[in-house]
């Protein structure tokens, strides 16, 4: 061992003992004839002191140690005449009497320090060395110990934890499938999993009764900023369960891992908020419930009084900004841009700011009465000094997704999405189809083997659209967490669904025989759901993105730019593979 | 909820409360008016009651039930008058009230018991079923035990598992790489690992101190029993430390599994074996120590004395099966048949009976005096009753592999490979290359990252064959469960290590480039090891093949006859990434 003590572990109590300590230079600072040295590990800084008088060969030696240098060190704990109330070893420093440099360092491209000043790009180049940075290491250890303590409350609740194979089968609609060229049986492919599903479904099959994985899953789509080609997926399945069972058990578990990584204590339920009634209040499926602000259906008020923009319209609504009546018109001018945008697409946004004394004073003023603007005062809910923000459209879902946008940045401005505050709630209820405008036909909102609620198989085919899914969504401040849903176990519900989703008998076959087969044999039934780990420990770590805590993350074109992969590979490779390129000519100017 | 109880849960003192179970139908048998059905659960099997004179109705549902129905019933507890001590619950039965048939099931194509009469295909084709049997879910219990102890041990130890890609780069002598292409970067390709191995040195870089990580690794080549093209690796990696501390850690890990898994304490330290004495004594870099047998070296013995064979031999050694002097002559034409055989080589095979009044009967009598065959008496430690089993040739180490394999043999022949009986090693002090006589060149025989002694760097260039390597492996049983070594932390050694390999300086950095820029930055002084988790719990659970303890294992052509992978894509997938196949002509006949 090349030390006695790590870097943080040294107190006052180990004053005038010896140790061995080991670690990177963090930086060096000469005091007249006193050298300084910051020794840094995973665990700690710890000051090291050399005295020109006492050894000045050693002395000399110190000061020509540069930045990440790695070195081991002997000498004395002592107490720090100027102790430093910020490092945990900050009562003490060692008075050293013997260093070994172990390997020196080139200079980084960039400071170790928790505000560093590399660029995304370079730090990402140098990830190796972006790694050593404490805020960087400690969002690592967070994810750490979240995965323990969620194996630990699953292994507790008699789950097994099952490994599934990464080199699957391609599906014929797998288009986001990574394939995997098999040499030894040539012109065929593997492919990797978009997610454990059938496998973990199979496991139910089996009788495993509780299953749970913590897993890589991978999907070759376009990458957004919380996107990565793999990705981590807490993966589980139940048997003999129903909806409450699963939300029970898992709530607990989110509960759990609040207590012990945030110490955060959650006595009440969580509050189950139906999809429709999240699309009616927030216009979202994910709804931040960290702030109120709560949409208002605003078309009997509003409608029917000459202001043609709204008299034509199919939905109008509107938020209520507490305070915020002091908005300035460049402020509410820049609010109408946002919504405009094309990412968000509204046509316009409609104002009204409720004065001190209770009058209302809106942008439409010529089309309403007082008397209309009060009414619209009750209907938000607003008071004096409060900011009543209205928009409108011919698509009650359409305006209901950009009020949300508008919704969230009033959020952001007001600082009323505090990364510190927590808001949990489960969506349920939804709906089991999406009508696919493109395709002209009904999609699985989920997947095709999401269960119907039972009330609800009498309308699959009279009214396919309004069938509600035992399906369900954990939100934590508008992030979907985790979501999951019972699945079907009956092969007539199954081969039914098939159907309703344009899947022929041969093509249902085809895709997803070996799970029909299985289903055959007594499946159970059984639900489960799956966690995004990632995006769990973000929201824990309060990063904005997901790559933050991932070691060696990709970037937006999927590319690690440490090692510089995927790389052009040698074309024996390919032969052996009994693959060639093609790869397209390069287009004329 | 479909159960208020498991079907291994109830026992005498729950006798006249009333449960409700779910599970499946194990077997029928009516005997008179009852009908007794075992259901079964992953958690046990309990004995339901249905009474014809009770109810009727229910007793005639009751008779229709097939195997592997999946039913949920209600009824009361009651005391078995015939008691079974094989089940826990065998004190116990269940007067039914309430049947309900949750799904049925067509006939299994084998039977769901501990010996099933399907064969392998079948079995493996209809996994899910075969993973219903006992013993098969005993293994992944048993997986999923030895995990969890793993992470707790290694979380006390302050490791902290960290992800790493699983996405990676190809490299330039990666033939065995499984590749991926990339659609986002078209003509270029990702590989899966073989091992974390640069990444978890990378972390080391970082400063992260203790890695370790539980993870898939891939491996595209012909399988063997014991090989699956993916496996998974407990791969671990500290700083700051030499052998012996990594070698204490493990140690105290595997006593911790075997205490906690096999509940066998085991207080003294594991023996370290040099790999030279293994390979003398053994004739294996991973001997099975459950049992003595040691060779000794008999040139001095047996050489002169007119065998022509002996005489031109560069090696003689022999093993000394005690007790065994009664194998008939057919047994040991049997074993001289047995080394004969291509895969072991040996040109034949000379015995020796010690006789019960000590006199030596020899298959070479001819030959040797008594008074020779005395002194190989002495020699070999044989007493009365031994048997002597010679072998000998012109290389050394192909003699002693040939009667490595004889060894084992006349272990398995006389029973002293106890599966639940467990002897473990270290093997150390490894050469460091192993010269390859086909390309006429030194290798590594870890890899280039292995640390010679640091007694033996001044070796490098003057007798590159003898330097040892800080390398390390972990025997139990015969088995190599894991192994590693101390890596090279200094570039100019590292430099110095691919000179000796033959790598150019340019080939170098472009396999090794990254890491070599990372180890300019301050690389510690760090080691690690590997362990092979499927080998580790075919070990614990006593199975002949991995493949046992894995859910979803591939058979010996990587096919997953289950779900039929690797299998033919879609024209347009391999458009979209650039590729066409390219499939040799079948060949005329």
């Amino acid at each position: 061992m090349y030390r006695t003590h790590t870097c943080g572990a040294l107190r006052i109590s180990d004053a005038g003992t010896t140790v061995t300590l080991a670690g990177w230079v963090q930086r060096t600072r000469k005091m007249g004839g006193m050298t300084f040295v910051d020794l840094r590990d995973r665990y700690g800084i710890t000051q090291l002191v050399f005295n020109e008088d006492t050894d000045k060969e050693l002395c000399d030696q110190a000061n020509k140690l540069g930045r990440e240098y790695v070195i081991q060190v002997t000498g004395s704990v002592n107490e720090r005449y100027n102790k430093n109330g910020q490092l945990a070893t900050g009562d003490i420093e060692i008075i050293v009497s013997a260093l070994t440099i172990l390997n020196t360092s080139s200079t980084p491209p960039f400071t170790i320090e928790d505000k560093t000043d590399g660029g995304d790009d370079l730090r990402m180049k140098y990830r190796y060395l972006d790694l050593r940075r404490n805020n960087v290491r400690s969002n690592l250890e967070l994810r750490h110990k979240m995965t323990m303590e969620i194996r630990r409350y699953l292994d507790e609740m008699n789950f097994l934890e099952i490994e599934t194979p990464v080199l699957i089968g391609s599906t014929p609609e797998g288009a986001r499938d990574f394939i995997v060229p098999s040499r030894m049986n040539p012109g065929q492919f593997y492919a990797l999993p978009q997610s454990p599903q059938i496998f973990k479904q199979l496991l139910m099959v089996s009788g495993f009764d509780r299953y749970f994985q913590i897993v890589k899953c991978f999907r070759d789509e376009d990458l957004r900023a919380d996107r990565q080609p793999e990705f981590t997926q807490i993966d589980c399945e139940m048997t003999f369960v129903e909806q409450k069972d699963i939300i029970d058990l898992f709530e607990g578990m989110a509960k759990h891992l609040f207590k012990t990584i945030r110490n955060v204590e959650i006595k009440e339920k969580f509050p189950q908020m139906p999809w429709i009634e999240a699309m009616k209040l927030y216009g979202s499926d994910k709804p931040d419930t960290r702030f109120e602000m709560q949409f208002v259906e605003l078309m009997d008020v509003l409608q029917g009084h000459g202001f043609g923009v709204f008299d034509s319209a199919k939905y109008i609504g509107g938020i209520c900004a507490k305070g915020a009546a002091s908005y300035t018109r460049k402020q509410l001018d820049k609010l109408t841009d946002f919504v405009k945008r094309p990412q968000i697409g509204a046509k316009g946004m409609v104002y009204a700011r409720v004065n001190e004394d209770g009058t209302v004073k809106s942008s439409v003023d010529k089309f309403y009465t007082q008397e209309v603007l009060q009414e619209l005062k009750e209907a938000m809910h607003a008071e004096p000094n409060d900011l009543i923000l209205i928009l409108s459209g011919d698509n009650a879902m359409k305006s209901r997704k950009q009020l949300c946008e508008l919704r969230l940045e009033m959020g952001n401005q007001l600082g009323l999405r505090d990364k510190n505050k927590f808001s949990c709630l489960w969506v349920v209820d939804f709906p089991l189809f999406e009508w696919d405008e493109e395709q002209q036909r009904f999609m699985a909102m989920h997947h095709p083997f999401t269960s119907p609620k039972p009330e609800d198989i009498a309308l699959l085919d009279s009214d396919t659209g309004a069938v509600r899914a035992n399906a369900y969504d954990m939100i934590i401040n508008g992030v979907e967490v985790g979501g999951g849903s019972i699945r079907i176990h009956d092969s007539a519900l199954q081969n039914k669904m098939f159907e309703l989703l344009g899947f022929t008998p041969e093509k249902a076959k085809e895709q997803f025989g070996f799970l029909m087969n299985a289903f055959q044999y007594g499946a159970p039934p059984h639900g489960g759901l799956a966690y995004g780990l990632d995006r769990w420990v973000s929201l824990f770590a309060g990063l904005d993105s997901i790559r933050d805590c991932i070691a060696f993350p990709k970037n937006n074109s999927g590319r690690d730019v440490m090692i510089d992969a995927p790389s052009f590979i040698e074309k024996d490779q390919l032969d052996e593979l009994c693959l060639s390129l093609n790869m397209p000519e390069p287009k004329k100017s």
